[in-house]
C-alpha cells in the first residue's frame, strides 16, 4: 500500500504520561513540563520531523481507584501532577509554522460560550492549526473535584450531543464569513445583520446569544474523539473527523475501525472522512540492535505500581484487591485493553498482574514496536494496511529522547518509502489532513448549523 | 508626597475596548488583537517602560441593552468580538521577563478545579508573574451566552466566597511546600503524606480532591478586584490585594479608598495591605501643546452610540430611551459612573448624553488627563495623594500609541521626580508589588487554609 501515514506526537502536560516510571531514568525530561521552554523545544523537534501535530491528552481528575487512594498515583507521578494544556499551545504554534495541535479538553467540565471562546481564539493565534479532542469523562474523581457529580456513561454522550450542537451553532452559524467589514471610513466594525443570535434550549444548555469571536480559519477545529464502547462510536461515526484508537490487538482493532467506518456511512459519511491513528509506542534507534538495547534499558524503569494504578483508574477496576476479577467481570464500561486481559481468566495472580504490567509499561494501552528504521516502518506499514488505519499517535517512553530517535531514524526511512510526507502542505490542519477547504464539508453535521446563502 | 506609582496597562483582547470609536483612527492597531505578534510586541513596549503589569479585563457577553439589541455594539466593535484574555498571557510571558500579568476571569464561567489549574499553569508558566481579577459578572447576555440564569448581585458574590475559598484550598492547603521530591532513586515523585484533599460541601459547589498541580511560585495568583457596591467592597477588603477604581470624581474616589482601607483594617488586614489602582486615559507627548494637539485629533474619532451602547450596558439602563432617568432612579445596582451623570437631573437630553459622550469618550468610566510630561505627572501625583492611591491603570486610546507616548513621554518625568522605579524588583509579581515574600501575608483569609507546619 502507498497510503501516506499520519504522525501525531502523544504527550500530556504532565510528568511521564503513558510510560509509568520511566520519568525515573536519567535521560527523561518530562519532569520540566512546567517550563515554557519545555514545550517549545518539543514543537520545534516535531516540527524538524514533519509531524502533523502534537496530541495533547488530559484528566482533570486523579487515579485513585488502586487502592482506594491517590496514593501512589502521586508518589509514582501517575499523570499527577498535570498542568493545563491549552496553555501551552499558544507557545508551541508562536515556535512553529506547520504543526498542529489536538487537544484534550473535556467538555463536562465547561461552559459552551466561554468554551467556543477559547477555541476560536486558538484558531485565530495558531493560524488555523487546532484541534479538539472531545472528551466526556471517564474519572469519578475529576467530577468530584470539579464540584460536579458524574453522569451515567450515555447521559454523558447526550450531553456532549448537545454541547456539539450549540458549538458549531457559535462556531458555524453566528457570523457569517463577511460580517467583518472594518471600515474606517463608514465607522462600521461588523454588520449586525450579518452576526446571528444561538438559541438554544435543550436538556441540559441553555443558550442564547451571539458567538463573541469573528469567524477563524477553521470555524470549527479539527474534531478528534476516541470513543471505543458502542455509543462512543456512534458520537465518533457522526462528529469525529479523526478518531484516536488503541488497544494491543490488531483483529480487534481492525474490526473496530471497520465498524466505525461502517458507522459514518450509515451516518451520510463517506469511510475515508474520518482518518483513525492507533496508539503506539515505539522504541527505535539506528539498527535493531539498538533499538533492543533501548528498549532492555527502559523497561528496568517501569514502575509496577504506576502502571497498576493508571489501569485502574482506566478501567474503575482496583487491581490491588484479589477479588478483582468478579469486579472485572461485572464492569461493561470497563475501558481500554486492563480489562480484556482478564475476562477470559478465573484468577488473576501476580504473575497475571506481571504479565500485564510487561505488556502495558511502555505502552499505555497501545502496542509497544522495537526495533531500527527498516523493521519499525514495516510494522508501522502492517498494522496500518491490516487495520486500515491513517496514522499513528506516538507516545513516548523517555522525554523528549522517543521523539528524538522517530526523526533521527524513523521518519527518514517511512519518507524513503513514500509512506510519509517531505514536507507540510500548506493551510490550515484541516486543509493539511484532507486536502480539501479549511472548513468542514457539507456531509458533516456541523455543516447544517451554517445560515443560508446571504442569510 | 514621595510614594512610588504602579502603572498597569489596561487592556482587553479585543478591538478599541474603553476608547470606542477610536479603532477608526488611522494609527490604531487595536483591531489586530487577533495576532499572536500584537501582544508579544505590546508586552516589549511595556516592559521597556517598566510599567508594573498588563493589566487585561474581559467580558462574557455582549452590550445588548441599548436599543435591546447586540447591533451597536457589533457595528461600532463594542468590546465585541472579544478573545479569551488567558491565551495570550503565556506568549507576552515568554517575551518578557519581569511585566506581570493580571487577568480578568469571571468565576461564574468556571469550574473550580479546572480554574484552580488554569492559573496554578500560568503561575508556574510566568514564574509568578501572574494575577487574578475577580468578576462575578455583570452581563445577563453572558450568563445567557453560557447557558445560566444570572444570580442576583448579592448571591453572585456568596458564590464568589464559596469558590474562592475552595481555590484558597487547592492553592494554599493541598501540596505542601516540600510535597514534590523528584527522587529518581527511590522513586517517589511525589509525598502522598504531603498532598492533601480538599473537602468543601457547601451551598454552590461541592468539592473533594486534590489540587492537580505542584505548588507554584506564588501559588494564589496576585488577587484583583473591582466591585464599588457595598458588597463588592466589603469582599474587596477581605480578599483583594490590589483594588481597581474609576470614575471621574475625586471627591467620590477619595471617599471610596479611606472606606476601602477602612474596611481592610476591620476585615484584621493593614490599611496597605490593598494597592489601589485608579482609572485614567492621558494623552500625552512632549510639550502640552503637542498632547492637546493629540487630544483634538483623538475626539474626532469618539463614537457616541458606541459610549452610549457601553455605559447603557454597564448601567443596566437603556440610553437610547428616552425615560431613561425614571429607570435610572430605579436601578439601584447602576455601575460606574453612568447612573452618577444623572441622579440629580430630571431629564435627559440630547446635550446631557453629549456631555456624558464628551466625559466619557476616551475615558471608558475614568478620568482623561491631557498634556505634557511635566503637567501629567503632577496630575497623577495630585490624584494619588489627594486619593491616596497607589497607581493607575492606565487605558488606551489608540493602540499601541497611547502607550509608546507613556514610555516616552511620562515614565522618564515620574522616574525624574522619584515617582516610578528605574527599573524592576527581582521575584515574583507578589514580591514586585509589596516588596514581601511571594506569597500571601498571614492577615490573608488565605493563610488560614495552609496545612499546619509539618501537617
Amino acid at each position: 500500500m502507498t497510503r501516506e501515514l499520519r504522525l501525531n506526537a502523544f504527550a500530556m502536560n504532565c510528568v511521564g504520561h503513558q510510560a509509568q516510571g520511566l520519568w525515573r531514568h536519567p535521560r527523561d525530561e518530562s519532569a520540566n513540563y512546567k517550563h515554557p521552554s519545555h514545550w517549545i523545544e518539543l514543537a520545534r523537534l516535531l516540527e524538524k520531523g514533519k509531524f502533523d501535530g502534537l496530541f495533547l491528552a488530559d484528566v482533570v481528575g486523579v487515579y485513585d481507584v488502586y487502592g482506594g487512594s491517590v496514593d501512589t498515583a502521586l508518589r509514582e507521578a501517575v499523570q499527577v501532577p498535570a498542568n493545563d494544556p491549552l496553555l501551552i499551545v499558544p507557545l508551541m504554534a508562536q515556535a512553529t509554522s506547520n504543526l498542529a495541535f489536538a487537544v484534550t479538553c473535556n467538555l463536562s467540565h465547561e461552559a459552551p460560550l466561554p468554551f467556543a471562546r477559547r477555541m476560536s481564539t486558538l484558531d485565530h493565534m495558531t493560524d488555523g492549526r487546532i484541534g479538539w479532542n472531545i472528551v466526556t469523562g471517564y474519572l469519578d474523581s475529576g467530577s468530584k473535584g470539579a464540584g460536579q457529580k458524574q453522569a451515567a456513561h450515555d447521559v454523558r454522550y447526550d450531553i456532549a450531543a448537545e454541547f456539539m450542537s450549540i458549538q458549531y451553532g457559535f462556531w458555524e452559524g453566528s457570523w457569517d464569513d463577511d460580517a467583518v467589514v472594518r471600515d474606517r471610513e463608514t465607522g462600521v466594525f461588523a454588520d449586525p445583520a450579518k452576526v446571528h443570535r444561538i438559541s438554544h434550549e435543550g436538556e441540559y444548555f441553555r443558550v442564547d446569544g451571539v458567538h463573541l469571536c469573528e469567524p477563524s480559519p477553521q470555524r470549527t477545529p479539527v474534531l478528534y474523539q476516541a470513543g471505543t464502547s458502542s455509543t462512543g462510536m456512534a458520537f465518533a461515526a457522526k462528529h469525529a473527523e479523526c478518531v484516536f484508537v488503541g488497544g494491543p490487538s490488531r483483529k480487534k482493532m481492525k474490526a473496530d475501525v471497520a465498524r466505525l467506518r461502517e458507522l459514518a456511512v450509515e451516518a451520510g459519511r463517506a469511510p475515508n472522512d474520518i482518518l483513525v491513528f492507533a496508539l503506539a509506542t515505539v522504541v527505535t534507534g539506528p539498527t535493531d540492535e539498538a533499538a533492543q538495547a533501548k528498549f532492555e534499558d527502559y523497561k528496568q524503569y517501569v514502575s509496577r505500581p504506576g502502571v497498576l494504578a493508571l489501569m485502574s483508574g482506566w478501567s474503575g477496576i482496583d487491581f490491588s484487591n484479589p477479588d478483582l476479577l468478579a469486579a472485572a467481570a461485572q464492569k461493561s464500561n470497563a475501558i481500554h485493553s486492563a480489562s480484556t486481559t482478564f475476562k477470559n481468566k478465573e484468577q488473576a495472580d501476580d504473575a497475571l498482574l506481571d504479565k500485564m504490567v510487561h505488556n502495558m509499561g511502555l505502552a499505555g494501552g497501545g502496542v509497544t514496536l522495537v526495533g531500527g528504521p527498516e523493521r519499525l516502518a514495516s510494522e508501522l506499514e502492517a498494522w496500518a494496511t491490516e487495520c486500515d488505519l491513517d496514522g499513528f499517535n506516538l507516545a513516548y517512553a523517555v522525554m523528549p529522547e522517543t521523539f528524538e530517535d522517530i526523526v533521527d531514524h524513523l521518519i527518514p526511512e517511512l519518507q524513503r518509502r513514500g509512506l510519509f510526507k517531505k514536507d507540510y502542505q500548506s493551510g490550515t490542519y484541516r486543509e493539511k489532513l484532507f486536502g480539501k477547504e479549511p472548513r468542514l464539508g457539507e456531509s458533516h453535521p456541523a455543516a447544517s448549523y451554517r445560515q443560508p446563502m446571504g442569510g
